[in-house]
């Protein structure tokens, strides 16, 4: 007789639903939100567009994060920077304690490398204090793979 | 002699990239898209842009994951708004019937608290029907975590 | 005495978790980028707006990420378009080089057919070398069950 035993995998995937799951029966009657039962997240923000609204509403996306009562001192965030994105890290842009203070609270605040040669982006006009990593599109690969949420937001000012 | 065994995070990463791989050597002749091998899948859509043509977009691609042939009865489907994509609950938007459709379907609406808060919003200007989380951002990341999929569709209109 | 083993599903968390909190803790002091562990990674990226803009950015978000040091030949990315986002198989768009030149390198090219219904777009109008699937929507979210990250750029020529 043949038992096929379930794989890792397979009882993962279950249990990540299962998890799932309960939250969704809570709809019927008073969903509050899903929960939290894992000791760490991880979060990744992607910043691909230029101008003071796209930074502000991304930063403060970030900070909302921290702050969520859920997630509160369970967290790593980093925000990656590509394309016109590197806005959000050009000097004198008026977001340098902001940035500060959310690198202070353990965000990694990366800076895509393609950007800078495809743009002729020169490193000295970015704050000093950021990263530089390979590449936007390998980082946001490499945190997903890693159990990272992503979260794209979109910059404001359109579709109205 | 010491002999590594595999963990079961790592069988899982290899039966997970197994099954991508195994779909994408369809590519050759005549891929059809992915397979569907679990028993249950979970999705949480963003909207955080306001206006008709967002709305209407960011449902109408709900709609079509629910009737996706691969996915069909084993979907757990979730709304988050935030920032102005509170727009989609706001009384007499004209998507009522839509939303308690998608609901009755199983669709959980959900609202981040930040942005009642942030933009001012009454809680009574929205549907009475949907549910209020403690942030977009935490609701993301947890679902994110349980193994959902994230999707932010563009709001139409722009890049023309 | 009862002793709570593990779940895999837990485990695989904490393994998670230790990776990216590993590389987290490597932004004290001139963090370069998260760490490739793993022997294959998928992604796939989703275009859903129209124009050159838009298609331009987003092959070249792809091309870089084929390029990055930390994951070159351990990849397999696929591309997804959905709403105005056919826009990019349209034939002689002028990327048709491109396409050809990404499909060589193992990117698969899919389009949603529940867009050329909507949209009335007929497939012949389309590259005769791109793959048709169920709905964008069930793509992205198999994949991303998967273990693939989902990247989802956005348009340029916003938010200015």
């Amino acid at each position: 007789m043949h038992i096929r035993k379930p794989t890792p995998g397979k009882m993962l995937a279950a249990l990540s639903l299962a998890l799932g799951l309960a939250a969704s029966a809570q709809a019927a009657e008073g969903f509050a939100g899903a929960q939290a039962t894992r000791e760490h997240y991880g979060a990744i923000f992607q910043i691909d567009a230029g101008g003071q609204g796209a930074i502000k509403k991304t930063l403060n996306n970030i900070e909302n994060l921290l702050h969520d009562p859920r997630l509160k001192g369970k967290l790593t965030v980093e925000l990656i920077a590509n394309a016109q994105g590197f806005d959000v890290y050009v000097k004198n842009n008026g977001f340098e304690d902001k940035l500060k203070a959310l690198q202070k609270q353990g965000v990694i605040l990366a800076q895509c490398s393609n950007t800078l040669r495809e743009l002729h982006v020169d490193r000295k006009d970015l704050y000093p204090f950021i990263n530089v990593v390979p590449s936007g599109m390998g980082e946001i690969t490499l945190r997903e793979s890693q159990g990272w949420a992503y979260i794209h937001p979109t910059p404001p000012g359109e579709s109205l």
